[in-house]
């Protein structure tokens, strides 16, 4: 499959992943908001809204279906079963396989949780002039675990997840307020310049993700991350998840500008 | 009680509405967030928590608690059984009593919902030099059914409730600049300027609360209300509920400015 071209629709996109295309999403239909996806059984679905409630800047919940529905109202036409390129399925904590569907998975018993991205703001940087360092060097965000603990809820809980970029020190403050503006996608950074204060020895060596290069002049900024709740999930152990594959996101129709505010 | 003098301090006001004075809570400790209070017992708390989820305008979830406790983040000195001046005890759907404490009725089953309430942008609004006319006349704000429908959640559903302030034509622009800065406290109105187009007939015949008297040049300006909630909790009957009674808030630690954005 390599050299397939990026399609600019959401629901070419989609369609092309329904039919077993499984490369990363980005640069997929640009401008439209893309998604995490965790799906887990009823009984846990109530620990895991509170913990969106009570952590909204790591697990900012766009979209929750109703149990068993493979719709969201975040792409009436899509299918959550078939339109991620590549899903992860785990038991017991445990990753066990990386399908391009879940159809032969899914049950009435599921609900899934649609979560904002940071592919969004990425894009809002970049239209404000901010460089973002790990698209010009080809890599995935550094991401790091924090001292900080998130608010637990239920069976929930665990450290607050962190992607780092490298941001040159005057444009800090703009990089601060273009994301403060987009809090459904993780929002203003949670830290500046200490990697120390959250328990980071090293930033070439992330837990998550690649190392990325800084250039002279960088500060490292430090942004919620959507990794958080995978990680939660990961500690707790449900009996059966689905996420989608790091990279291979849910591509919706709604604009990224939806979630810019004034 | 008449011509107690309100105390400046949260924990000054939550003491003497502890000690039994059941007053509205309207300029007691200014410039400190006012929260609804919705209680349920466990066996709802997944339905209101994903009502919250789909409808953020109307139900701004600003804490929820764990089952059985009386506490809350907001304040932690707090004990919500105790410390609203007035409350209103629900059954089936019918209101049976308005207590000062629901000491009594507390139980482990019971979870807690904090609503963010529009105490915080009236105080906003003033500040931003645009008059608040319910604040003017002494009436409650006027509220009214609308058309729309919320979202439903489970076995929640009802109509979108709105709130109405009057609002001089120049200054509506920095009224839905400031109130849409402040999304956990209902954010920007919803419509403005025709009260057909959301199916209300007579602006002076409001639905709950006051009529409020326009000026010269006022328009009509509508946000989401925190009676939503309630409006669709009755109409769903769950077996037994607590709210706080209209206008006898809960009064937070949480200072109005940290629900202020950028």
């Amino acid at each position: 499959m390599t050299g397939t071209l990026p399609a600019a629709d959401p629901t070419d996109t989609r369609a092309q992943f329904r039919a077993g295309l499984a490369l990363p999403s980005s640069g997929w239909a640009p401008g439209f908001t893309q998604a995490n996806l965790v799906v887990l059984p009823r009984e846990w679905a109530y620990d895991m809204l509170l913990f969106g409630q009570r952590n909204p800047q790591p697990v900012p919940l766009l979209d929750v279906t109703d149990a068993g529905s493979v719709r969201t109202a975040l792409a009436p036409g899509a299918d959550l079963r078939t339109d991620l390129p590549r899903y992860r399925v785990w038991r017991d904590g445990a990753l066990v396989d990386e399908p391009t569907d879940v159809v032969d998975l899914w049950s009435e018993d599921l609900v899934a949780f649609l979560i904002g991205c940071s592919f969004s703001f990425e894009t809002a940087l970049l239209d404000a002039g901010v460089p973002v360092r790990n698209i010009e060097q080809g890599r995935n965000v550094s991401m790091y675990r924090t001292n900080r603990a998130c608010r637990p809820a239920g069976r929930l809980s665990g450290p607050l997840v962190v992607s780092m970029r490298p941001v040159p020190g005057h444009l800090v403050p703009t990089a601060v307020q273009v994301t403060g503006r987009m809090p459904q996608v993780h929002g203003a950074p949670v830290h500046v310049g200490s990697p120390s204060s959250l328990g980071i020895a090293d930033l070439s060596r992330p837990d998550f993700g690649d190392p990325v290069e800084f250039d002279e002049g960088d500060v490292p900024v430090f942004w919620a991350c959507g990794v958080t709740p995978q990680a939660a999930l990961m500690a707790s152990r449900p009996p059966f998840a689905i996420t989608h594959a790091p990279g291979f996101m849910f591509v919706t129709d709604v604009p990224d500008a939806v979630y810019r505010q004034l």
